[in-house]
C-alpha cells in the first residue's frame, strides 16, 4: 500500500526530523539482510536515538496502522527484516551508546545498536569479554531478537545465557524493563527470555544488559585435519562427552575449507578440518588440549596446528567467520542460502553423513560448516534467487535435511531463527506450541504490527 | 466454596478411581508447603499416572471452573501450592518414570514427580549427574515450575539452564512440547523458559528434558571461617571477579553456624564460614582451589578445612541443607520465614552488612545463609505465624530487605519464587512488566483456573 502511511511518515518527520529516510537508496538498503530471501523495501526508515524516541514512534505506527521492523545490521539469515508487509523500518545504528559497564559484576548494559566488535573494543582495557559471536559484526540488538549464538556457545551458551535483562518498547510503545541486573530470579514470567529470539515480533528490544566474561589467562587455538568427516565428528562428540570445557570446536568439510582458502589466501588441505579453541589458566588450556589432542588421534587426526598468538588466532577465526563470504564467492552474483538444522550430539554423525550423501545428488556445491559442540551445523551453498529450477531443488534439499533434524529429536533452526522461511517448519517442530506462540503474539501485539509475517502468522 | 465441586469431583472419581482423595487427611497434608504462609486445603487430590490422565483432569476441571494446584513435594517456600482459592490439587508424586536417559547426549527425560535425588541415584552408575540442587528433594517438575537453582548454581546455573523442554498441559487440557531436545535452538518463542518459573500458573508440567553433567573426575569441598562477613564475601566476590569455576559458594553467618551445629552436632567455631566445592580434573581441581585458598587468607580466612572423600563431603552438605529444619528447630513449634533477595555481587556486601545492622534491632535470632556467589542471601528466622505483632515485625523487616535489594538492582527473590507472598513486592520490581505477565496469564488462562492467586491476580 505505498502512499497509505502518508500521514504517519509526516508525524514521523515532524519527531525526527532528518533522522527519518524515505530514499529509495535508503529503504533498499534496510529490504533485506544477508540471505536469499526477496528483498522488500519499507515505506521509511526512522533512526531513533533514545528507547523513548522508539516509544514515540510505536506510538505513531500504532495510531495508523503502519508496521515496525526493527533493524539491526541487517545480517541475519532468514529475511526477518525484510518489509514483507511493508512499514517503518526503525534502524536502531544511531543507538551505539554503551550506557553502563560494572566491572565489579561482570556486566554491562548497552543500547541495541552497539554492535559486538564494538562492545569487545570497549571492554579490552577491563580484562573482560563479551562472549557470544555470530561471526558478523551484528548488532547486540539483533543478536538478542534472534537469540543468536555461533562458534563460543559451546563454552559460553548462546544470546539466551549471556543476557541479563532487557528494556522493550511493545506496540502501544509501552516501555518495559524485564528484570533486575541480579545474576538470577525467579522474579515472575520470564520475560527476558520471552523477548529473546522474537525476532522483533512482540517487542522493540532497546536495552540490554549483559554478562561479561573474564579474559582469559591463556587461549590457544588449533586447527586438525582428518581423513573423513566421521573422525573429526567423532572427536567432537567425545570431546562433549569428557566434560572438556572446549571454548570452541567448529567443523569444515573439504568443500568449505576450498572455499575458504580461495577467499582468505589460506592453505589448509582439502580435507575436513576442526578449528578448535582453549581457554583457561596456562596449566588448564595445556591439559584440556591435551586430553582433545588425544582423541583427535584416536580419530586419525592430523597433528594439531596451533595458533597461539593473539595475530595467528584472529587470522584464524577471521577466516571462519569469513566463511559466509566465502561460499557466497564462489559463484558470481550469488546469495547465500544458509541451512541451520540443530541435533543432540548422538544423532550429529548420523545426520551429517545422510546430508553428504544427500549433497552428492546436487548439482552445486554444498559446503558444510557446524557450531559442533552444540549439534548445530550449516549447508551454505550459494544460489541464484531468480533461478526457480534451482530454488526448487534446493528447497525440496532443505525440506529433507530438515525431516532429518526432527526425525532425529532436533530442530529446524539452531540459531538463525525462524524469519519468514522456516514458519512451515516451526509449525511441524512444535504443533501445538505454535498455537501457544500465535495466542502470545495475538495478546501482546493484536493488530499484528511489529514484524509481522515472521516467526508465526495470526489475524 | 465447600461442596461447589461435587460433580467435578465425581467425574474426577470416575476417571481416577482411587487415585482421587478427598479424605481431610489427604486435603490437609497438601494444603501447604515448608514457609510459614497459612494452610489452605484443596477440596480434592488428584494422583495421575500419566500426561494424558492430566489432560483429562484438566478437561474436567475447565468444565466445571474448578482451580488447578500442582503439587511437587511440598517443599517450597511462598505457599505455591496452599490452595488458597480452593480446587483440585493436582499430586504428581506417582508421575514418578524416569522415561530415558541418553547418556550419549548427557540428557534425560523424566516425569514431573521424579525427585532429584531419585534421578541422581539413577545417574550414577552411568558417570553422570544433575546439577540442580534446591536443598530439598524437590520434584523436578516443582523445581521447574519455581526456576529453583541451590548451591550448585554458581558454576551450573538454574533450572532455567538445565531444562531443553518440557511438555505441559495447559488450562484446557491442551498437551504441549515446548522444544526439541536440541543443545539450543532459535526455533519461535521460548516457551520452555515461560513455562520455567511460572509456578503452575499457566500450565502443569508434566514432563522435563533435563541436561545432565559428567561427574567431574575429581571433587573437593572446604569449610573456612572468617572473622568477619566482610571477609567472607569479599573473598567470594574475588573468586567470581577472577572468574574460577567453582561449584559451590556458600555463606553461613555465625547465627546459622550455630543452628548447624545445635541440629547436625558439628562443632564448627561460632564464626561466619564459607563451605566451598570444587570440581574439575585432579589438577584443575587442585589449582583452583590454591587460587581461593590465597584469596581467603588476604581475606583473613583461616585454614581450608577438607573434605575431599565422599563421606566427608556429604556429611558438609547434609549439614548445610539441613539449615532450614535446623533453623526451625532454634524455636518450638515454629515455622520458617524466609526472605530471598538477590543482588548484583558489587552490592553484596552492602546489602549483607546494613541486613545485619537492621537484624541488630529485631528481637528474634535471624541466622543468614547464601548462595553468595549468584548474590542470592536468605535470612530465615524460625516464627509464629499465629503471633501477629511477631509477624508485624517480621514483614517490616522484609519489606526493608526488598527495597534495600530493589535499590540495589537486585530482586525480592532469586529463586523461591513468588508464590502469595510476594505479588506486591514484584509489582515494585518490575511494574509495567508484571501487565506484561498479567496478558499473558490473561491468554493462556482465560479463566484463571491455573494456581489463581499466585504470581500475578488477574479478572
Amino acid at each position: 500500500m505505498p502512499g497509505a502511511f502518508t500521514v504517519a511518515i509526516q508525524e514521523l518527520q515532524e519527531l525526527l526530523g532528518e533522522r527519518l529516510e524515505t530514499s529509495s537508496s535508503v529503504r533498499q538498503h534496510h529490504a533485506h539482510d544477508e540471505s536469499f530471501h526477496l528483498p522488500a523495501s519499507p515505506e521509511a526508515v526512522a533512526f531513533p536515538k533514545s528507547t523513548s524516541e522508539v516509544s514515540e514512534i510505536a506510538r505513531i505506527c500504532m495510531r495508523h496502522h503502519m508496521p515496525m521492523l526493527p533493524f539491526g545490521t541487517g545480517t541475519a539469515m532468514e529475511g526477518g527484516v525484510n518489509a514483507s508487509h511493508g512499514g517503518l523500518s526503525i534502524d536502531m545504528s544511531l543507538m551505539n551508546n554503551i550506557l553502563s559497564v560494572t566491572s565489579e559484576d561482570m556486566d554491562c548494559t548497552v543500547q541495541a545498536g552497539v554492535t559486538r566488535k564494538q562492545l569487545n573494543e570497549h571492554l579490552r582495557d577491563q580484562g573482560m569479554f563479551f562472549p557470544i559471536d555470530p561471526g558478523a559484526d551484528a548488532s547486540v540488538g539483533g543478536m538478542a531478537a534472534t537469540r543468536a549464538s555461533g562458534t563460543n556457545a559451546v563454552r559460553y551458551g548462546t544470546m539466551r545465557d549471556a543476557v541479563l535483562a532487557l528494556t522493550v518498547v511493545m506496540a502501544d510503545g509501552k516501555i518495559v524493563k524485564t528484570s533486575s541486573r541480579a545474576r538470577k530470579s525467579a522474579a515472575g514470567y520470564d520475560l527476558t527470555r520471552l523477548f529473546i529470539g522474537s525476532e522483533g515480533t512482540l517487542g522493540i528490544i532497546c536495552e540490554i544488559s549483559l554478562r561479561l566474561h573474564a579474559i582469559p589467562e591463556a587461549i590457544s587455538a588449533a586447527v586438525c585435519a582428518f581423513g573423513s568427516v566421521e573422525g573429526a565428528i567423532n572427536t567432537v562428540i567425545e570431546t562433549i562427552q569428557m566434560g572438556v570445557p572446549i571454548a570452541r570446536i567448529e567443523l569444515l568439510d573439504a568443500a568449505a575449507i576450498n572455499a575458504v582458502n580461495q577467499y582468505s589466501g589460506t592453505d589448509y588441505p582439502f580435507l575436513p578440518h576442526l578449528f578448535l579453541e582453549f581457554h583457561g589458566t596456562q596449566a588448564w588450556v595445556a591439559e584440556q588440549a591435551s586430553i582433545v589432542k588425544e582423541l583427535a588421534v584416536e580419530n586419525q587426526g592430523s597433528e594439531f596446528q596451533w595458533a597461539s598468538n593473539t595475530e595467528d588466532r584472529t587470522a584464524l577465526w577471521q577466516a571462519r567467520h569469513d566463511f559466509a563470504y566465502a561460499a557466497r564467492a564462489t559463484r558470481p552474483n550469488a546469495r547465500i542460502f544458509s541451512t541451520d538444522v540443530c541435533v543432540p550430539i548422538s544423532q550429529l554423525a548420523q545426520c551429517i553423513l545422510e546430508t553428504i550423501t544427500d549433497i552428492k545428488s546436487m548439482p552445486m556445491s554444498m559446503p558444510i560448516v557446524g557450531h559442533v559442540g552444540d549439534g548445530n551445523f550449516h549447508v551454505v551453498p550459494a544460489v541464484d534467487p531468480e533461478n526457480e529450477a534451482e530454488m526448487l531443488l534446493i528447497d525440496s534439499f532443505h525440506t529433507r535435511l530438515i525431516h532429518r533434524a526432527l526425525s532425529a529429536g532436533g530442530t529446524c533452526t539452531g540459531e538463525h531463527g525462524i524469519g519468514q522461511g522456516k514458519k512451515a517448519f516451526l509449525a511441524e517442530e512444535l504443533p501445538a506450541g505454535v498455537d501457544i506462540m500465535k495466542t502470545i503474539k495475538h495478546a501482546l501485539d493484536p493488530d499484528n504490527l511489529m514484524n509481522p509475517g515472521k516467526v508465526v502468522d495470526i489475524n
